[in-house]
């Protein structure tokens, strides 16, 4: 998993955000995002966001399904359960075969649950988090066996520090394993994984579906070219072997028909419409998807949250203060230019970060709604939506930490040992 | 390891070959060869070997060492025995740094021995035993450690045959590990893995290889193309990580720096130029090579050894009676048009089969020079030195089934099992 909603950023949804300005009474909040790019053309793969993405276009472009209202209330039926805020508020899009999983879990056949992340930082950043907040959340309302890869093996190949040793991404890996076992993971249905630890079980069925996948494959799909690195040309089969249950001989006692949904942002979608490709020619039954949009850097859009910039991003190990400074520092501001054509015009929630994040991290609809409009009718000042933002986030920080502190290293090796699991 | 004397045959070393008739009594002696190939271009990679090779410009194509008389006697010195008749005869006769690995054994550094085989047919035939019969000699001389790779990965990505499964080049290379074992290496000291089961240990200097080198390296070397599938791509850093003795970490105690010697056929050479290139990138030594020519099928040069015409070639499973059938029917002689053009003319041992395998498989020097010299002053008829080959063969293949017979699947076992090794 190279971003994983993450490292890649995306352009603005709306291009008026190039004309926003700030009202941000702290000084330098951020550079305001690049005028629209003269170039309208689309690029998604899992190293590289840019141009204006437009959710709608992308699922017609990648040929997936967008996720109705009426597919969350039926999950929400189904689950008995209400749905995650990321699938009330459309941050989880677009789907491939949701409703033949939920068809097959009414059946009484449970599923799997597969996401992963490509270890390229100590700590992660609130865009790291959110697809482990919604697997987690999938986890509790399925009661689903949920497998995590950490790609160590792909960071390697694919980092542009090409001196860079593999026993780094694999030290990141784990410190990785820490954070995302601090969102909770029910320890008897998690199975982590590091690439380099678990190739051997992975590696039969990496072999089989290099076999069904030619090269020009892969350059149409990734864009891979012949001066990449020979590691690189083959890595999607790592990154798709876990979509079949064979792979995991122990955890599932052998069973190659465990159907398998994968949480992930809309950008790793290369990666399963390959896997979708081929698995019917290996006799296993495609992954189901869920797609979600981008999480945006703090800079705001066609900006990149990116780890030699600890500006960009909040991370999970920035104390309360830091939090408190990034966001008034830097989160780019959607409000009018002064407090007076604030109050006149209002604050543009599409662009506004503060208002975004919460979005994401502020789960309580009727308080988002109220700052929505309070905020987009220049009630409210970007002062005080950067404060509710910091007063959402300084406690998720703060608790992210202290379950993260508890993560010794016998609850990783517990959370990564091969082991039987019920479904 | 694709071919390793065996699976791919070499055009004549003497275009008189082409005119050679048969003066053999038995009817249907193997067809003549080929006439002199129109495009002299050879062509020598691990799965084609064609056109006319001459083994001193392959030696300057490749960039290798001639392994000279004085360097075989120099291995003698050093090792206190006399060379294998495979160098005394110039079977194998290149190699790279083999000079410094013998400075490195008198200065008492010890060497690992690595070697390997595809595995592609139930049974070796004679073809491909000479590499496991000359490493044996040097394992004995050398009193060295040997890595036997089995790439039940490379049969599966590379067959033609895509529908195979995986378990089949599996049970294949169990196999053959009972054809290896019976050759007589010391369990104390041989360790024989097959690549889907020892891939754990290996990932981790596969990636590393696989980062220093691009596809247009591999496209250069190996002759790759774009519709090839991925897996093939990323194979040759599989076959190259047995070179570097961080890949044995519990045979060698985590001794990153322990010399790699490498016995193969020269169409090998391609994986091992490329290895050379990369090693010292990896802080590694470079590992030394010994090659081989091509073992000829029995019909003769220009011809293939194929599993699926049995006639190609001696198995070292064939009855006593096959083996005598084979030869007198199908081994393709250099004798005279009829008895008494052979008495006037005389063989010609160039192109003889039964002399040639004589060169591989009888030890006795003045017995063969005798062989040769009668042969080719006619006194010698082919019916008689096909008794002779019969002679050597018929012995060689019945002490072999009968070792082969008494490997059961815990010698199997024993010599897979991942263990510390005394160098």
């Amino acid at each position: 998993m190279a971003s994983s909603n993450g490292d890649a950023l995306p352009a603005p949804a709306d291009p008026s955000a190039a004309t926003a300005a700030s009202a941000d009474g702290t000084p330098g909040a951020g550079p305001p995002p690049s005028a629209a790019p003269a170039d309208p053309s689309v690029v998604v793969t899992p190293w590289e966001v840019s141009g204006i993405v437009d959710y709608s276009k992308l699922i017609q472009q990648f040929g997936s399904t967008e996720l109705t209202p009426a597919l969350v209330a039926r999950l929400e039926r189904v689950t008995g359960r209400p749905a995650h805020h990321f699938l009330r508020r459309g941050i989880y899009f677009s789907h491939r075969d949701l409703d033949k999983m939920l068809d097959l879990y009414e059946a009484g056949q449970k599923f799997y649950l597969y996401t992963g992340r490509g270890p390229s930082s100590v700590s992660l950043h609130l865009g790291h988090l959110t697809p482990f907040m919604f697997t987690k959340y999938l986890q509790d309302a399925f009661d689903a066996v949920v497998v995590i890869q950490l790609t160590n093996d792909e960071k390697f190949l694919f980092s542009k520090e090409t001196k860079r040793p593999l026993e780094e991404f694999t030290r990141l890996g784990r410190e990785n394993a820490k954070d995302i076992i601090a969102c909770g993971f029910n320890p008897e249905k998690t199975f982590i994984f590091m690439d380099t630890d678990y190739i051997g079980s992975l590696y039969p069925n990496v072999l089989r579906i290099q076999r069904a996948v030619t090269y020009n494959q892969v350059k149409g799909i990734f864009g891979f070219t012949d001066s990449d690195n020979i590691g690189k040309h083959g890595f999607p089969a790592v990154q798709a072997a876990p979509c079949l249950s064979s792979s995991f001989p122990v955890l599932f006692g052998g069973r190659p028909d465990v159907p398998c949904v994968v949480p992930c942002a809309i950008d790793q979608d290369p990666y399963f419409r390959m896997t979708r490709d081929v698995t019917p020619k290996l006799g296993a039954r495609k992954p189901a998807l869920l797609h979600s949009k981008f999480f945006p850097a703090l800079q705001g859009d066609n900006t990149k949250m990116s780890a030699s910039d600890p500006s960009s991003a909040i991370y999970l190990d920035d104390t309360a203060k830091m939090v408190k400074k990034k966001v008034n520092k830097h989160a780019f501001s959607g409000g009018g230019a002064t407090v007076e054509a604030h109050r006149e015009h209002g604050g543009n929630v599409e662009v506004d970060i503060p208002y975004r994040y919460l979005t994401f991290f502020l789960d309580d609809d009727v308080e988002l709604d109220r700052i929505r409009a309070e905020y987009a009718a220049g009630r409210m000042l970007t002062g005080e939506i950067k404060a509710a933002l910091i007063g959402v986030l300084t406690p998720l920080v703060e608790g992210h930490q202290a379950r993260r502190a508890a993560v010794t290293e016998e609850v990783i090796d517990r959370f990564m040992a091969v082991r039987p699991m019920e479904l």
